[in-house]
């Protein structure tokens, strides 16, 4: 997978899980992957042309985590800040939690500098 | 997200990670995000319209595991001799594993009952 790294036009998409779930890992995969799916949906709709730049860097991903909902909720927050496109998924809650429980929050694709200014602090899943 | 049930028309996606490859958490859940994202490019070049009932039925997807690479490429077999469509993931090797190590198997999407046929004996991820 190609990488653009320091010239700035380098795009990723992160993926924020929330710990206090306690998600099995294949549950947290899945929760990724429905994330992953709904940011390229996004992307496709908004900018064909970023979305384009993040395939072609390899897609890169990365997966994080955070404690609570109000993390989760704040992330949201300061990634709307900065422009960087957000999705919410909610589980059907058919085995390990709630119905509609807020699981993970995908974003980007954007800008790696941009994205890691919101997410750079966070512990890797 | 709603769902088809019993009526034969219900399809998903499978996303089969090797254990022996020991990931963590948040490896596993970016292999199975790749996978998703392929799976989907795949469809909507392919199949629009089952792309589309997928969708709309919640993009079911479910992370599952095995052992071996020999186990995946069985695995792979199976599903190509049912016409189920299969992608690949290779990992870059930036962190976990060597470069271009096949992390990760991606079925679908494909009627359940036909994905059952061939992963339904896997234990979670």
């Amino acid at each position: 997978m190609p990488r653009k790294g320091a010239f700035g036009n380098e795009y990723k998409v992160v993926l924020v899980l929330r710990g206090e779930l306690r998600l099995t890992a294949g549950k947290a995969a899945v929760q990724a992957a429905h994330a992953a799916v709904m940011l390229y949906e996004a992307a496709a709709r908004r900018d064909r042309g970023l979305l384009d730049a993040w395939l072609a860097g390899g897609q890169k991903k990365i997966a994080l985590e955070v404690a609570t909902l109000a993390d989760l909720e704040a992330l949201d927050r300061a990634a709307k800040a900065r422009h960087i496109p957000t999705v919410w998924v909610e589980d059907a809650g058919l085995t390990e939690v709630a119905p509609g429980t807020r699981t993970c929050l995908g974003l980007g694709p954007a800008r790696a500098a941009d994205v890691d200014a919101v997410t750079g602090d966070l512990p890797r899943l």
